[in-house]
């Protein structure tokens, strides 16, 4: 029995500057029949107080606990390992770690840099690693679907590459870290039995979540879906559908 | 019974803008017994007449059959498989491929570009990749010591993280490509079996030739080479010696 549902934003809720076809509705079809919602994002290229106004302007009013960010979980692991972060991040995410204190141990965390992500910092981050500090990867995703509608480089890639040049391995904090799911669900209660994913990337969202043991996860034809990734990745969607408002459809029918 | 000897340029016959101590003789010692040499290096910083011009201000005056480098394998390679290059390189590099004809087959090339490698340049590449362009890597080395003594981010780390994004694997050019071992030794009339390669990069240099099939590889502890590397990649060198000098003492005792 489905009884919560973690949803992705960028190319499931919206797509750019507007949100996608029928998302708003099918989020209040699925509130209204009972379900509890959390949205989990790996967008990183903002701070979670941003994100929630651009949310707010889309007409999707959630609050601050409802939103599961990276950005956030980064936060949060640096206070819990009493580390500083060396950031290789967008400049619009930097400030979601103002105020941290300074501490001995370093961890260089990557997001999402955009055009930040130069030799100059790259190179820092590297060498921040080769001295001994953690590698701390918001998200690991090969790509993003970007302003001009084509594919671009994301955040895995460079972590990618900073894992080859110093030997160490990355903790991914946002998905497909079964950390993070897991998070979310606990936020509303909600066993990974009685859960399902909607994600337009099949690695990341659905084989991510299914591997994190919740037991369905659908990939929408939105996004940055291309034709072929229902099959891309293991384990499969348990279903494909067109759009977030056909994954409502197929959640209600199963109740 | 050794008969030809292939050798690393950066960190075993200089360093920097100086001559190791002792490294220039070591090669007359060599050319003096009769020892046919060539010299293999994966530096992608500048064309390789401007390298020859470089290695002549510090002494080694060699001619341009004797150096073999990626950027002249990638021309070759470009020209073999008609196809036009995507270019992440450095800019000094860059005019090796000047005066290639059009063509509509693509092939992008990553060299140790520097601060050429931000964002812009890689998301181009990362674009033409998905767009169906071959991907060719001029050397796949993880780091180099740069000028101010300590390691910095190689090319290969670049090369990763486009492989990493685009899903397709990279033709590696320079060592330790078994090819280009190949194509110097065979410029020699040398078989694999009496050819020994003195390098400082256990992995590119040394175990690379003992993968590609020559006889021996000795690992120099200059250079890029930190305590442990002798042991860190397999197979190991055959014998891991002070500096050239000491390469060329054990070279000429094996006759």
């Amino acid at each position: 029995m489905i009884r919560g549902v973690l949803l992705d934003l960028a190319g499931v809720i919206y797509d750019g500057d507007h949100a996608l076809p029928g998302a708003i509705d099918a989020v209040g079809r699925l509130h209204q029949e009972g379900l509890k919602l959390r949205f989990v994002t790996n967008t990183t290229r903002s701070t979670k107080q941003k994100l929630l106004t651009r949310l707010a302007k889309l007409g999707l009013d959630i609050s601050t606990d409802e939103l599961f960010t990276p950005g956030q979980a980064a936060r949060d692991w640096l206070t819990a390992h009493e580390s500083s972060p060396v950031l290789v991040v967008h400049p619009n995410l930097a400030q979601e770690f103002d105020g941290l204190p300074a501490r001995e141990k370093r961890a260089v965390v990557v997001g999402d840099a955009g055009n930040a992500f130069d030799y100059t910092h790259l190179n820092r981050a590297f060498r921040a690693l080769i001295d001994g500090a953690e590698l701390i990867a918001l998200a690991k995703n090969r790509t993003f679907k970007d302003e001009d509608g084509r594919l671009s480089l994301d955040a895995g890639a460079f972590v990618t590459a900073l894992e080859y040049a110093s030997g160490k391995t990355a903790t991914v904090l946002g998905k497909p870290s079964p950390d993070f799911f897991a998070a979310a669900l606990s936020s509303m209660d909600c066993p990974l039995e009685d859960a399902v994913m909607v994600g337009d990337d099949a690695e990341a969202d659905v084989a991510g979540a299914l591997r994190a043991g919740l037991a369905e996860a659908l990939l929408v034809r939105t996004g940055k879906y291309r034709e072929g990734d229902e099959t891309r990745f293991e384990p499969p969607p348990t279903t494909t559908v067109a759009d977030l408002a056909a994954a409502a459809d197929w959640i209600l029918a199963q109740r």
